[in-house]
């Protein structure tokens, strides 16, 4: 077994559009999720995806991207290993049960399902300024980007 | 083409366990369902989706069921055509994609994954003792499973 | 339980393309579909899956058609409920694993991947000018519409 | 864009149980998939799954396995990112779709439905013990591992 099977794979999920402060706060998870020896996987196109994928990826780390389309080309210029499914929004349910742990940062439609998915398949989800859901919901809230990261090892840590 | 193609879809999501009064607020709706001539898609297991299944196969309409698995013998006992897909909680994004409109009644996080889908394809959601999101979110809310098929059908009256 | 449930489900897969040759065996293999009561179930587009669909409703059959796209309005003129799963190829998969037997006739790599599929789900696998595999995979060949159908329900008959 | 990146993605198809002689042929593709500097892509099972993994992982390449379950724990010991799908044979999609090229190696149903998917998705497909199509689909027949890791790599030089 090697390294890279023991690294712990982090979900991030986020709209493929935000506001620059959105992004950098993306940007400061990615990097943080590398430097702590995590595998990123996320969405693998635009705005926190890309955000995310770039700050990991500029860190070190290795970046996957499951996209909805088939074309690989279509992943964002971060990511590492693209996993084109042509699934349309299917996919967002591989993006949610590959992680061990997931991030919501921010957040449409597509990240309130991917958000419902991960919380129905057991997994643990923190959110950063995304989608407010009933407190029993079991988000875990984080204000910046550097206590989603750390929250998201401690609970990896706490499942060993 | 037959008057079957003709006939509206509607797709209805809700929780595989459910209270008795929520159940027969479901049986309703799929009895209003099938009066107004509409077809019932919806995920085929139990809770809410046996109720509303049976409330309209009852009323004789024709009962639709999207299963996360590929025994077909596990759709519940009022669904005419179980479409087995094997594919586990992806299968929500077909649930969503599945009807011309969708109406939420009560739920879960599959349920939640399910509205945020429509709402990403752009289905109009109509909701009924649901997932309370911000009202931008644009669903519109119901108080009774008469007014639930009502809006259904008057909002694929305008589509037209 | 209503008589649509008892009906059988039979799928036929076939490309999306065919000489009018083999669109007219289709045809006639749609039409003893649902003369002999079954629920017909395709992939919803042209060429096989068109013909075999025109043939069971014009004989006031039921035809449903697994779509790999989010538009039900490309489904083909005889389809009376379409199941638009935006998967793209991997609908493939819910193709073969939504019929208790599965005709195929002739086709290309996506039927091929078709029957793949239903043989390695154990369904029974009838096929009509179609890829000729080695005799251990356990397709039935039949010779005409007549004797593909026939068999299907033969097959059907002795799995109760 | 890191180093990461630029390697070419390697799908290899195999059976979940195979003789120990096509294992260590497949155990060989691995090697040289990782030597050559490619990312090795697979269904993370047993089997050929499992021996193209080993082989790539001693190695020192990256090896990923799309799982049909939710499981990451159920991929073999030599994977070092599980992508857990819950997609069940519909995932044969996605590992088709993910590789730059395809080696099959031997293999049963499902190997041959992935096979057909990967041709229908226009991927160059080398085969090496596998199933016998006709000429006209286009598989490349390999005699060893050197010579099919060496087709695949010559495959990917040519579409640059």
């Amino acid at each position: 077994m090697t390294q890279t099977k023991q690294k712990p794979k982090i979900t991030v999920i986020g709209a493929g559009r935000c506001s620059d402060a959105l992004a950098q706060q993306a940007e400061e998870v990615g990097t943080r999720i590398a430097k702590a020896g995590g595998i990123l996987i996320c969405g693998g196109l635009g705005g926190v995806m890309e955000a995310v994928a770039r700050g990991a990826q500029q860190a070190g780390g290795i970046t996957i991207g499951i996209l909805p389309v088939y074309e690989s080309q279509l992943a964002n210029d971060y990511i590492d290993i693209p996993i084109p499914t042509g699934l349309g929004h299917a996919r967002n349910a591989i993006v949610a049960a590959s992680g061990d742990v997931v991030i919501a940062i921010g957040g449409e439609f597509g990240t309130l399902s991917e958000l419902a998915l991960a919380l129905k398949l057991g997994k643990p989800v923190i959110g950063l300024k995304t989608w407010a859901l009933p407190d029993e919901s079991g988000i875990m809230k984080a204000q910046t980007a550097e206590e989603a990261v750390s929250m998201a090892f401690k609970v990896l840590e706490e499942k060993k």
